[in-house]
C-alpha cells in the first residue's frame, strides 16, 4: 500500500530546485512512501513564492520554524547554506521529523559533529547530500569493489575541477565565510572525500593545504593533499573552482591488485573499467553505465538512453525514503550524517596541516 | 498569463512514458501556457491506470476516441504503435486539437503524406517527434550551420547503430511488419534522414538497401545508403538494430569547406566543432553544450551539469507548447509533419533502391 | 646465417622516404635476410643524390632501368608516382627480382590485372603496399576476428578521411588523372577496401560513386559506397580528402554476432574492442596494442610506449624479407599483386556504379 | 659543411637501444653534426657483440673506460644503469668529451650535485636524458606557455602510472637501492617533476612520502606529493608503478588565468587544450601536433601521422647535436646537468618529508 510522507522544504535556490524536481519525478516512481510536498521555505518571498507554484508545493513561508512545528511535514530537507544547516535541521529533527541535510553538513568538523550528534540521539533517518554516490556509475563502482573484482586497493586519487571560481565580482553566501564556512573545500572538497572514504575507506593521515588565488577573496580556491587510508591505500585529493575548461570535471580513478576504475562526472554515465583477467585485448573498458541490472536503471530508459547529472537527486531521495518507508538503514550507499562528520574532520585535517607544515593524523570523535 | 491546455495522451509504454514525464517536467518552467494532464489512452487497462496515477492523469480510457471527443483537451499526443498514427491523429486534428505523433508519422510515404495533407488542412499545431532536433548539442550544431561556420557543406555521414535487435525471440509490435510498417529503417533511420535534412537539407537520391540479418524477422534489422544531397553535399545514411557493443549510438559528422562537426547519441551532452581558423593549435573541440547561452540550457544546472536522453521530450514539449500558446511556427527547429512525410520519402526511396538495383531520385510531393 | 639482399629503390618523396627508412630499421631487427641499401632512382638528379646520402644508398640513377639491370639488386622496390608502378615493376619481376609495389598498383583494375599476371607469372614473391595491414591493432584485429572471436560478421563501415585536398591550386602528380589514375578513390580508397577485404572478406556488389568538389580539380575527391560482402555482412565504404578537421582519420568498424571492433589510424596505437560476453561491465575496450604478444611488438618497447604510423612500413618490409629469406607465403597477412588487382576493381565497380546510377556486381577476373 | 662526431654508448639495453636507434636515425635528417657509431660498451659480452652489430658501432667493449680514453669519441652517451652514472659520466667530460647521461642524474641530490658541478667545470655540453622535453605535444605545451597563451599559471597536476612493478618476482638493478638509488621516485617521479619544472617553474615545497606496497621490495613502489611553485601555483605529483591498467600513463594538467592544457603520454601525439576566448562553442581541443610548424615535425611525416615514443630521444639526440655543431645552449628546451640536479633536490624533499611529517622547503645548491 503506497503512503505519503509531508516533504518540507527549506531554500529554492540550486538546491532546492534540485531536490523539490526529484519529488516531483518519484510520484511516477516506485516507492512505499510517496512524497507530498507540502511547503517550502525560503528568506525572499517573491521567490519562494514562485518556487512553491512551479513545483506544487500546497504553502510556502518565509521562516524555516513554520516547516518544523508542521505536523503534516515529515521529512525536513534543508537545501539552504551553510550557515543554516545546524540549527533548523536539529530543530526538525528534534520534532521528530527525518532529516535530508546538504554537504557539507555543518560549516567545520565540531558543527558537525554536534548535529550528527544531536540528530542521531532523536532516531529519526538521516541523510547528507552527497548525492554523487547515487550516480549509477559510482555505485557500480562500489559494487565492483565490494564484490573484491579489484582486489586490494592501492590507489585513490580524486580531483573535483571546476573554474566558475575565477570572477573577483563573485560575492554570494559560498564566498563569505560566515555563511559558507570554507570555499571548495566545503563545496567540492567534501565531495571527493566523501568518495574516497564510500569506495575505498577511512583516510587515516593527510599532507596538503587550501589555498586562495583571489585577491580579496575570504574563502579558499582551491585545496592539494597527499593521503593515506586506513587499510593502506595512498593517493591524492584535491579540488579547485580555478581549472579553466573544467566545468564539473569531478575525476577519480581507484587502483587496485586486481583491477582499475576510473570516472568523470562530465561524463557520468560511464565508468572506465580495467580487470587484470589475462586477456590478450588488454585495456579499460568504457561502461555507459544504463542496463537494467545497474543501480537505479529500472527508473530510466532503454540501455544507452543516459540520464543527467539533476537524475542522482532523484536516485537519493528515493533511497531516503524507501529507507523510512522501510525502515531500512540509510547506510552503505547512503551518506548519512555520521558520514557528513567524518569528511568533516578530513577537511579540516587538510586546513590544520596546512596551516601547521605538518602531516595530520585524522581523529574522528566516536558516537557518544 | 498562464493558462493551462489539456494533454491527451496515446500510449503509456516506452514513448508514453518519455512524454508524460516531460509534460511533468514543464509545470515548473517558463511557458505561456500550462499542460494539464486530462486523460491517457491504452489498450491494456491495467497498464494504463498505472500510468494515470503515476504520471497524474485526471483520468484514463482504453479507447483512443475518448480524448479525440474530449473538449477539455486541447493537444492531442499520439504515443502508441506506428499502425495507430494516422487515424487518432487525423482524428484528434479534425476534432481541433493541435497534435504531436511520434515518429515514423505513417507507415510509409503514402500514408505519411495523408497525415500531414488531412492534418495541415485543419489548421492546427502539429509536430512530429524527432526528439533528437532537441538535444542541445543538436540545436547548437544547427545554429553554427545556419550562421554560416562551417561554411559550405560538404559531406554529411549518419548511422545510428543499435544492438538490442539481436535476439531472435523478440516479438513485439516493432516486429511486425502490420503494426510498425519496417523495422531498423522506420525505428532509427528516420531519425538519421531527419538530421540530415535538419543540418544540411533536402536529400536528392539514394543509391543503397535494407536487409535482414535474422531468419524469420519479418522487417528489416539494418540499410546502407549513399546519398547526395539538393545542395551538393554528398555521405551516407546507415541505421542497424545489430552493431553489438553500440547501445544508442546516434552517431554523424558535417564536413563543410570552413569547418566540421561531430556527435555521438551515447554522449548527447558533447559537440565536437573543428574550425579551419588558422589556429597553430588545430584540432576538435569537445565542447560540453551546457552554457547558458545554449538552446534549451536555461531550463537546468550550472554548466558542466549534464543533461539526459530523456529530457529531449522535455524540450520538445515546451517547443510545442509555446508554438500554440505564441501562435509561431514549429518548424524550423521543430519537426513538422511535413518533415515526417519528407522523411519517409527518403526511407521510402531506400527501400526502392534496394528492390531495383538503381539510384532513386526522391520525388517529393507538394502541399496540395 | 644472415644474408644480404640488395635493394634498388624507385622514388625519394613521400614514399620512397618511408620506404629508406623501413629498410634502415630493419638492420636492427631480426631477419635471415639483411638489406642492403645498392640503389636509388628518382628523376631529379639533386633530389635523388641527397636521398642516396642521407640513407646510405651506395649509389643513385636517373633511370630505373639501372636498377632493374643491376644484378645485386634482389628487391625491387617500387614508390613512384601511380604512372610509373606497371613497366618498372613488371620489367624488374621479370628480370627475376623480388617485388614491392605501391598501392593503388595500377592506375585500373586492367592495368592491376596485367601487373599481377605479368609478375605472378615469373614466380617472384610479390607484395602491394597496403601498410596498413601491418599496424599492430589491425593485425589484431584479423587475428581475433580469424579466432572466431566476433562471431559471423554482419557489418563493415569503413571511411578514410582527410582535408589536405582544401586547397585550389595543388598540382602534383596526385592531381594529374595521366599520373595518378584517380584522386581520393585510389590514394584512398583502395586503402579502405583493402582493409575491408582483409577483415571481412570479398565484396559482392557496390552502389555509389565518385565525386569532385573543387572547379577545375581533374581527379575525385570523395567517394561514398553502400556495400555488400560476399559472405552476407553490409556496409559503406568513404574516402574524402576534403573533410576539414581529420587529418589522416582512416576510421573503420566491424560488427559480429558474438563482438564488435573499431578503430582510427590517427590513434593506430588503439583498438576498440566489445565482446558480448554477459560481464556486467558491458562496454568496448580501449585496448594499447603494445604487449609482447601482439603482432610486431617484439621489435619495440615495453607496452605502452607506443609506435608511429612509419613504423608500418619495418613491419611491412621485414614481412616481405622474411618470405623471401623463407620463401614463405606473402598472404594473406601482406597484401600480394592479387590483392593489389582486386581491391583496384572494386574500386573501379564504385565508378561504373556513380557513372549507370546502378548496383554494380564485382567481377573479378580468375588467375589464369 | 656536414661534419661528424664519435659517439660511445655505455649500455645496450632499453636506453642503449633508444638511444643508438635514434642517433641511426639521424643520419637522414639535417644537421651539422653527423654521428658516427664508435663504440659500445656492456658488460655481457654476448650481448654488447650483438648490439654493436645491429646498430652499426664500429667496435665493442665490457669496459666504458675504453670508450673515455678514446679520441675518437666525442660525444658520451650513458645509457647504463643508475650506480653507473656518476664516474663514467665525469670521466668522459673530465677527457674533453660532451656527455648525455640517463635520468635520473645520479642516485640521489647529493650525488647528481656531484655530477653536475665537475661535468659543468670541464666546459663540455651536458644533457640528462629527460627525453619527454621532446614530445611534439609537450614542446607545443611549453611554448604555448612561454607566449602567455595560458596567463598566470595556478595548478599543476601531474601523475606517471604504470603497472609492471606489480610483480614480486622481479629483480633487475631496477629493484636494487645500490644500482638504482629509489624505485618509481627515480625512474618515473624525476620525470613528473621535470616536466612541471619544464612548465611551470621551480617547485618551492612538498609534502608528501614515497611508498612500498610488495612485501620484500627494497624500494619505492609510488609516491605522493602535494606541491607548492616559487612563482605561486599549487599542484600535485605522483607516481607509481602499481596503477592496473596504465602501461605507461604520464598524465599532467596545467591551468592558467587564460587557459589550460592537459597531456597522457599513451596518447603522445595529443595536446588538450582550451583558451578562455569567450567562444560560444567552448571546451578542450584535441590537438594532434603534427603540423608542419610544430616543433620536430620537419623530421616527420604528413600532418596527422603519427610519431611513436622512441622518436622522442631522435628529436633528444638531434637536439644535442645542434648544441654541440653550432654550440649553443642545450636549455632550455633540454635539460641540462643542472636540471637533472634539480629534479633530484625535489625527489629528496618527497622522501624527506614524508620521513619526517613536515612539509620540506626545497634547497637548491646553487653553482659553485
Amino acid at each position: 500500500m503506497v503512503t505519503e510522507i509531508g516533504i518540507g522544504m527549506l531554500g529554492y535556490a540550486f538546491m532546492g530546485k534540485a531536490h523539490s524536481r526529484a519529488f516531483r519525478e518519484i510520484a511516477r516512481l516506485d516507492t512505499p512512501l510517496q512524497p507530498r510536498l507540502v511547503a517550502v521555505a525560503g528568506r525572499n518571498e517573491e521567490a519562494v513564492a514562485d518556487t512553491a507554484a512551479r513545483y506544487g508545493y500546497e504553502r510556502w513561508t518565509t521562516d524555516w520554524r513554520d516547516l518544523v512545528s508542521d505536523p503534516a511535514i515529515g521529512l525536513f530537507d534543508n537545501g539552504g547554506p551553510n550557515s543554516l544547516h545546524a540549527e533548523p535541521t536539529i530543530a526538525a529533527a528534534e520534532a521528530g521529523k527525518h532529516v535530508l541535510c546538504e554537504k557539507p553538513l555543518g560549516r567545520d568538523a565540531a558543527q558537525s559533529y554536534e548535529i550528527w550528534q544531536r540528530v542521531e540521539a532523536t532516531g529519526v533517518k538521516h541523510l547528507c547530500g552527497f548525492n554523487y554516490r547515487f550516480v549509477p556509475a559510482v555505485r557500480l563502482a562500489r559494487e565492483l569493489i565490494e564484490a573484491g573484482e579489484l582486489g586490494e586497493i592501492r590507489h585513490f586519487r580524486g580531483r573535483y575541477l571546476q573554474d566558475w571560481g575565477d570572477d573577483p565580482s563573485l560575492d554570494t553566501w559560498r564566498f563569505q565565510p560566515d555563511e559558507a564556512g570554507s570555499g571548495a573545500l566545503g563545496d567540492l572538497g567534501t565531495h571527493v572525500v566523501d568518495l574516497a572514504r564510500f569506495l575505498v575507506g577511512e583516510i587515516a593521515t593527510v599532507a596538503g593545504f587550501v589555498h586562495t588565488f583571489l585577491p580579496g577573496r575570504r574563502v579558499d580556491d582551491a585545496l592539494e593533499a597527499a593521503v593515506q587510508f586506513e587499510s593502506g591505500p595512498i593517493g591524492t585529493i584535491e579540488a579547485t573552482r580555478l581549472a579553466l575548461g573544467r566545468r564539473n570535471a569531478f575525476q577519480w580513478e581507484v587502483n587496485g591488485s586486481k583491477g582499475s576504475l576510473a570516472f568523470d562526472m562530465e561524463r557520468l554515465n560511464e565508468l572506465q573499467v580495467f580487470r587484470a583477467d589475462g586477456d590478450r585485448a588488454r585495456g579499460f573498458k568504457t561502461v555507459l553505465v544504463s542496463e537494467a541490472d545497474h543501480p537505479f536503471w529500472d527508473l530510466w530508459w532503454p540501455p544507452g538512453h543516459i540520464v543527467g547529472w539533476g537524475d542522482t537527486f532523484t536516485h537519493e531521495a528515493l533511497h531516503l525514503l524507501r529507507a523510512i518507508g522501510e525502515d531500512t538503514d540509510v547506510a552503505p550507499y547512503g551518506a548519512t550524517f555520521e558520514d557528513g562528520y567524518r569528511a568533516a574532520e578530513v577537511c579540516d585535517a587538510i586546513v590544520r596541516s596546512g596551516e601547521t607544515g605538518n602531516r595530520v593524523t585524522v581523529e574522528y570523535r566516536p558516537a557518544k
